[in-house]
């Protein structure tokens, strides 16, 4: 897969690009990450990007000349079109499912914004997607294309590890995750679990089960209404209501 | 205010924390940044922070002791505790109303793991806040606590000039951005609307209005509900509504 990544600033990519899973599936070849300064695409001879906007009001506007000739050049002739994705507070919010969609694309740019508007005739005749990641106020783009750049190379095939594989499917349950322990047994004050150094594997997938259910009905009630429960798993949570409702 | 961030991966954070707003906030002294590798309070002569979780299963668990041991190094006699927060999928989703919140505080203090789980007990007596950034699997908790301090920063006094502070209120009405546009007035074959041009300020702000209202309207209806409207919007709601409904 090929990522490019519009920026005014590009530094701020230096160091996540390099780490961790990132940096690993760039050394195997699996994915090239680039970033694109794209005001070096501007056409006047102070180097800007951005104008006033037209009708007035506050903020800057970046124009379209530079985003669109930026992205044109890194398109190759004989290959697919890029997925175009706007980093924007108004678009779709991302999510697994569309991270998924994105992994199976052979090249994906990313354009962001920093503080600045985008003129509508970027959103409308170059991009293919506006994405946000949550609903809460930053400075520019470059953060949430971050955030989805490594939650889709991390899917791509031979990026992670069997060991890491297991750990991800585990969110496939549709359930929030049981708690861990691990070494020391009892540190401070507070032990592990008995149930957990009883070697009963049934007790203990039993307890993680009830564990996660719990977990999942006080925090995110919302997830278990989309996922199959057991009838054990149904009548566990009808006590944790009842219980609830006593108290 | 001062943040610190635990992690194993500090690299990551040197090009976010040097750029744009962020750094701006470092160099005018209103906020203090910095990166532990709690790698450094592992008390075994490997080295390691994590270990293998009881009741088994696959996946590493971070131990206590080193978690521990860096954020009480944080501590001062007679300075008040810091919010401890855990980066983690099972945390409550982040929102501009928490990175207001967290905005109000002296000290705060950001626990990234990195695939592996968190000892329980980290949770249980360490930490004041468990968050998460959206619902989607993500490698390490340092992309999602970039995004909060992120968000964070830019609320504190002093941080964003007027400008800016006036881009941010426009998120305060409730409604997604109108469309914006700037020089040149043709771009390719597009064209600028008529009425930005027109220098008709009343016709301007209607339009722009009307504009967020479609928007909103389209792509994130759930947050109309949340919002007071003028008759003259519900009117205008009404009729998409009901042009909807014709086609």
């Amino acid at each position: 897969m090929r990522i490019d990544v519009l920026t005014l600033f590009p530094e701020m990519f230096e160091g996540v690009f390099g780490a961790s899973i990132l940096g690993k599936a760039r050394e195997k070849g699996i994915v090239s990450l680039a970033t694109v300064n794209f005001r070096e695409y501007s056409t006047n001879k102070h180097n800007t990007v951005d104008d006033y906007p037209y009708g007035g009001g506050g903020g800057m506007v970046l124009k379209p000349e530079p985003v669109f000739a930026a992205v044109e050049d890194l398109m190759r002739e004989g290959e697919p079109k890029p997925r175009v994705i706007l980093l924007c507070p108004q678009g779709e919010t991302f999510s697994q499912s569309k991270a998924e969609e994105l992994s199976r694309e052979e090249h994906l740019v990313f354009i962001c914004g920093h503080y600045e508007g985008y003129d509508e005739r970027i959103r409308e005749h170059l991009v293919t997607d506006e994405l946000s990641i949550g609903d809460y106020v930053l400075t520019g783009g470059e953060l949430p294309a971050m955030v989805m750049i490594d939650s889709v190379v991390r899917l791509l095939p031979g990026v992670l590890g069997n060991e890491l594989s297991a750990v991800t499917d585990s969110f496939s349950t549709g359930l929030l995750e049981y708690p861990h322990y691990t070494r020391p047994a009892k540190f401070r004050d507070w032990e592990v679990p008995e149930v957990l150094i009883s070697g009963h594997h049934g007790n203990i997938e039993a307890w993680r089960r009830r564990q996660s259910l719990e977990r999942t009905f006080r925090r995110r009630p919302d997830l278990l209404e989309r996922m199959e429960l057991t009838p054990a798993d149904r009548r566990f949570l009808e006590e944790l209501q009842k219980n609830e409702a006593e108290t």
